[in-house]
């Protein structure tokens, strides 16, 4: 199996919304997509070890909110790396509610879709929900959508555990002159010093020693010392 | 209903092909994604008026490959809008064929998967084929996958009726000094005087009317008799 034929997979990447007696919560997926026209209805595969997936089981509907392409790593972070056991996810993103008590992300949104259960799919580890669409809207025209190869390529984040698409990240390359690669225990995120992480302030070329102490992981938000050395 | 919320979902371009005693096709299709990565399974929506839905369901497998960004036209008119009831499509394409008989396409491909089919779900004009991958290949790494966004926002492509992301073309903007749009009765494709059809060599600010007889529609191949005009 060659796993690198798999990157060449189109995808976008979303935040997935659903409620349960009064508790929100959402994470961050890649799988979403039209499965037919008339009418419109799309699929969302979905782990059964999410939060959101038992809420979307329970209440039978969900929302999806078509991230921008600038969307920033913190709420990437939020809605990919937390947990909704731990934090509410929407106590400080904006959102709407609707009729049905979905909530629907609409901080980085372009556009947003709330649907309603059709059919649900059990396909091993994650479970494919067929929604038909209730109601929807694009909030702005303009603004390109976030893809996964943009996410991957550009802004160097790496899939969770326990996605659909996940791979194991390489390590096997050798770091540059400006030392060793460090690697993100909780989200798999990989510090490179001939990148480094200007969003977050830190210039290439500069070792991960070098950081400030109270650089947070681009991608999960957690602190410095979460980081382990890649051996080669 | 908001339709052009859903031209921020994004999808890359596949052809997915299959066969059956010995007869082959394929078609290109966007609704191709990974639904779990333990083991790795893809999920295609496929309409049940094509040809190829009707093999895959019989035998059992499918392949899709991925196509680059610069695929010509024509073999996307050849797989997208010509009928395997009427042509051979990969009489004169470049293709393996798999221990399992299923035809792979290779022209134009960047990476392929072979899949058994372990699910499928019927969602009313389509039908969810769910596979397990059983062999796949890179087989261009250094090559950007052609997007959804890409074809119809770059070349101009529409998608044919039978696709779960089929949308009415909009036909309400008005035309240019350059005289009246023309609408390909056949796929669709609407000619602009003021983009033209640069890849076949018409320049921007051709009026219909002066594009020379042997001209083709850039989509499905078929010949400028078969454009009407688009009445404001």
């Amino acid at each position: 199996m060659n796993i690198e034929a798999f990157y060449k997979i189109t995808y976008g990447l979303y935040v997935v919304s659903a409620a349960y007696r009064g508790r929100k919560n959402g994470y961050v997926g890649n799988t979403v997509f039209q499965v037919t026209a008339f009418p419109p209805q799309v699929a969302i595969s979905c782990s059964k070890e999410n939060l959101t997936s038992e809420m979307i089981e329970k209440s039978g509907f969900f929302s999806i909110s078509v991230l921008e392409k600038d969307t920033p790593s913190g709420l990437i972070g939020l809605f990919g790396y937390k947990s909704g056991k731990d934090v509410d996810k929407f106590e400080s993103t904006r959102h709407i509610t609707t009729g049905h008590g979905t909530p629907v992300l609409t901080e980085n949104a372009i556009a947003w879709f709330e649907c309603r259960v059709i059919q649900t799919v059990n396909v091993g580890s994650h479970l494919l929900f067929i929604g038909e669409i209730l109601e929807n809207d694009l909030t702005d025209a303009g603004k390109d959508p976030l893809t996964y190869a943009y996410y991957r390529d550009v802004k160097k984040g790496v899939a969770p555990k326990n996605a659909p698409t996940y791979l194991e990240p390489s390590e096997d390359k050798p770091a540059g002159k400006t030392g060793k690669k460090y690697k993100c225990g909780v989200c798999g995120f990989i510090y490179d010093p001939a990148i480094g992480d200007p969003d977050g302030g830190i210039p290439p070329g500069t070792p991960f020693e070098e950081i400030p102490d109270d650089w947070q992981c681009p991608v999960c938000g957690v602190s410095k010392s979460e980081f382990k050395p890649i051996e080669e």
